[in-house]
């Protein structure tokens, strides 16, 4: 059976870096060309990192990519390098009238100089995608490219998502192979996705399929790398573990040769060598869940903070379960040495609390310090007790200890150069509990975890090194003790925000689901209330397939109220 | 010459309020039927409101849009009422893997039916607007009505916005005149492009065009009216005031008849009447930009305040310009009787900036509090003593009198259920020099004013009632006094800012033009490196093309760093 010798290179995600990344992929290019590799393949946008967002309407930066590609293609030998990036394009006009004049591109780099360049054809404009905004779709799904004596086709990440889109038009343009880079973000469930999505691409058109992808945190979302082989009957050839750096080289079979379109375009017509395999390709075992949401946690947290230039974190540690995760997953990211919890003790919080919160910085190892709240808050109360002509209600005095905590957190930020990492949850994000002051920071790790989610990470970090004291896990959660309204239990709340931000489930669907018709009522209305509240937090880890402010975007100013049993 | 009658209704944006969008409607209807006219036409998504974003996901608002539509309808005449919304259409897959379902549409109404249906066929998917996410395109372009004995074109908002569109083929198809629902957003000079762009289209293809715009804020955006009708030859017939509710009723002179394509679709075949004329057209003076921004600024808070329930305004008030405006937009906007200004006097405010604060309040009628952040500021200092081991540093002060401001407004703003605002503005959220906790509000109406436009409009605002003393608008600006670094004089950091958004302005561009190389670097380094701070800034007013966080989107961790000379 033919093979062909494919390289891949699972590589950091560095947007902007375009000097850092150069050196990546070189240097893969390098060992792909020891390994005798016929082709490397490296995610999309190796060049640029992605999503590079406004950077392609900065011409400067266009020049950036252009000349690292030039230096690229001139390193290259006799591996076929696939490497995607940014470049200029024919100018055109299609879904509004603007004109796009910037495409994501594959350029084939072999014998020192660009051999071919592939335009990626389908823009993913939906959920955290804005690709349509940006950049020109490539009008030649179809083509193939002749590599040595194989026939290659290379559609990029989205340009697979379709039931008919650029691999069926390259198979049947003759492609024995089809190589796939990919910028394709984490979610729960997204691994199990990816590869039934890979095996059908592969069986639909009997081909052997390469997928690339990125690992690291970007702002807010994690790439959790992953990359695939699978064979022309969807058999998993080989697979990278998942949120690392890893190279593979695979002698991968390739399909039976085809009947040839004619615009196939040579990059190289010597014929592949027959070397002894180089390997034996080794499918990394897939995390379990809880393993992925911990992984996408602590890598999301640690890229921004090292990519935004912060040495360390400091948190608030209330002796509750989201903080104390909080400071497992910050820990994780940068190291005991470099979180500093700081304990806010306030006349309401008892003893027991700060005991759970000191227990939690001695099982991690990470810096603690008690700042009492009271004389602050009395200061305040003090001060605006004038004017606040009302008795003060449970609100403000809430709001006067958030903001309180804010501060004193603010302060050992600005003082050390730290980053503040908030610690709400998605289960207080969908319906507006958490007061504005306690959403303070830089990054909201948790934001896009419900609460049901964080009890079963906390067993599970619990089972690989004690970190959260039991009692903390039993006891009933401060939102529901804190809030004057009586809030449904996470066990309720969590799956109807799920139905409803999953779109298919209206009023109706729920409360026929056996869901009590008052509770989904005001479920469903706070979850549009809280718009409001949510556009003011900070910015955190993508978990699930509809993360606020990602993936779910509502007016803010929205008179829309369904929520009323007719 | 044959003309047709015209109605048109200018009405105000209201995302969500179909009911309430359906009563603005329908009241216009019989206006209109009184009137005798024989089109009516409202604004885009008139019956939805614009922007919808995420509601059309919903099944139930599409349901709710659906009978709305049925309903009005039912109350249709004998005029033809040009009606937009949204709707179910056959599913489409276009430029990425996701299938769309959901189409913009014009409906036309007459005799208690629904006679035809205009889908939209650009879908503008760049700045503020991600159509592209949702809506599926429109493939009749060139579709045309009789309306009696004339036809007629329908194109929306973005439809007449490229070189060659559906204006161009309805006129092909033989319309006379052509009617465009919009949805067009305010920025400064937004009014004479549109009036040039609908003057090009008519001179273009000959016909006459009527262009209805909503007016009124929706988040961080206001729409301006300023509803137009020209000629065929681009005259200006008849144009609506700017940022309010009006309705004309005009007879316009139609195009010659034309060769009429097949696939005309009928709405009525009844001759259009002979009737005196309803009443002279008129044309709004154009308001002059400052007046624009102004009034844009007025009405974006007071919607973004009502549309959200708050009752009121609460704001701190420094002595300086920005907070003066702010005060003054807010009066405005809610009047005086509903705005609060607090004055938190530090140790380094001096008296002579209390004296300009209460007078800007005395000015403007509002409530004015102080409330000595000292004893606030010192309560922190000795909590925090033991903790910051270092000699306080300059920032860390400022921070904690930041949040101090911020836990003293959040104070009045949870007990009195008020809006919050912050008062940074464009040039500092630019480079990033504002403390954070300055930043903290539920809307923030300055942000995409720059200073130097903010001194402008602080004149224009005193020349109509003294509001800001003169000492405010002399004294150096704060930001400068405060920061460490020396910050180029606003004169020059505005004209830096602006250019290099408008993104054709490389460093080496800017230096060409004259500004001085060190500056130019440290601007546009200071302008990437802020995104980190700006994104957690609350909304604002957009004013300008180039508004941060809607037009301009960097990535937070961003490694790109071109801003050396080479």
């Amino acid at each position: 059976m033919t093979t062909m010798r494919i390289a891949g290179a699972q590589i950091h995600n560095n947007v902007g870096d375009i000097a850092g990344n150069v050196q990546q992929v070189a240097e893969a290019m390098q060992w792909a060309e020891q390994q005798e590799a016929d082709v490397l393949v490296v995610p999309e946008l190796a060049l640029t990192g992605y999503p590079p967002a406004d950077l392609v309407l900065h011409e400067a930066f266009i020049d950036d990519a252009d000349a690292a590609l030039a230096q690229l293609a001139q390193q290259s030998g006799r591996t076929t390098s696939i490497v995607s990036t940014i470049e200029r394009v024919p100018p055109q006009r299609l879904w509004d009238s603007r004109i796009r004049r910037v495409g994501i591109v594959a350029k084939l780099l072999c014998g020192g100089e660009v051999r071919g360049t592939y335009q990626k054809r389908l823009l993913p404009t939906y959920g955290i995608f804005d690709e349509g905004k940006y950049i020109a779709p490539g009008n030649h799904p179809g083509a193939v490219w002749r590599i040595g004596d194989t026939i290659v086709g290379i559609s990029i990440c989205e340009d697979i998502g379709a039931d008919e889109g650029p691999p069926e038009a390259q198979s049947i343009a003759g492609a024995q192979i089809l190589l796939v880079p990919n910028a394709s973000p984490y979610y729960r469930g997204r691994a199990e996705d990816r590869l039934a999505n890979v095996r059908a691409i592969a069986v639909r058109n009997g081909l052997p399929v390469v997928y690339l992808n990125f690992f690291g945190g970007q702002d807010d979302v994690v790439f959790d790398g992953g990359s695939l082989v699978v064979d022309a009957d969807g058999q998993l050839i080989h697979r990278c573990a998942e949120f690392v750096e890893e190279r593979f080289c695979v002698d991968v079979p390739v399909a039976p040769r085809r009947p040839v379109a004619e615009s196939v375009i040579s990059v190289h017509t010597r014929p592949l060598p027959k070397r002894p395999t180089p390997s034996e390709p080794a499918v990394a075992p897939h995390r379990d869940e809880l393993a992925g949401v911990w992984q996408a946690l602590v890598l999301g947290t640690r890229d921004f903070a090292r990519k935004n230039g912060f040495p360390g974190i400091v948190l608030g540690l209330s002796g509750g379960i989201d903080s104390a995760i909080t400071a497992a997953v910050a820990t994780d990211a940068l190291g005991p040495e470099n979180v500093l919890a700081i304990g806010m003790p306030t006349n309401e919080i008892q003893d027991e609390a700060q005991r759970h919160a000191e227990a939690v910085a001695r099982h991690l190892g990470i810096g603690y310090t008690a700042i009492p709240l009271p004389p602050i808050e009395q200061a305040l109360t003090r001060a605006l007790q004038p004017e606040l002509n009302r008795s003060t209600t449970a609100e403000t005095t809430r709001g006067l200890e958030a903001w309180s905590r804010a501060a004193v957190l603010s302060a050992f930020a600005d003082e050390r150069g730290v980053l503040i990492l908030a610690t709400g949850n998605k289960s207080e994000l969908s319906i507006g509990v958490a007061a504005h002051g306690d959403l303070i920071g830089g990054f909201a790790p948790l934001r896009d975890c419900p609460k049901t989610l964080l009890y079963k990470l906390a067993e599970w970090r619990n089972a690989r090194g004690q970190v959260i004291p039991e009692p903390v896990l039993t006891k009933p959660p401060t939102a529901q003790a804190a809030e004057d309204i009586e809030l449904p239990s996470y066990d309720v709340l969590d799956p109807i925000v799920e139905r409803y931000l999953e779109q298919e489930a209206r009023l109706e669907d729920l409360i026929a689901e056996g869901f009590d018709p008052a509770t989904v009522e005001w479920v469903l209305r706070r979850v549009d209330d809280a718009e409001f509240l949510r556009r003011q937090t900070p910015i955190g880890v993508r978990v699930t397939r509809t993360a606020f402010n990602q993936d779910r975007r509502m007016p803010i100013s929205n008179a829309w109220r369904p929520h009323r049993r007719r």
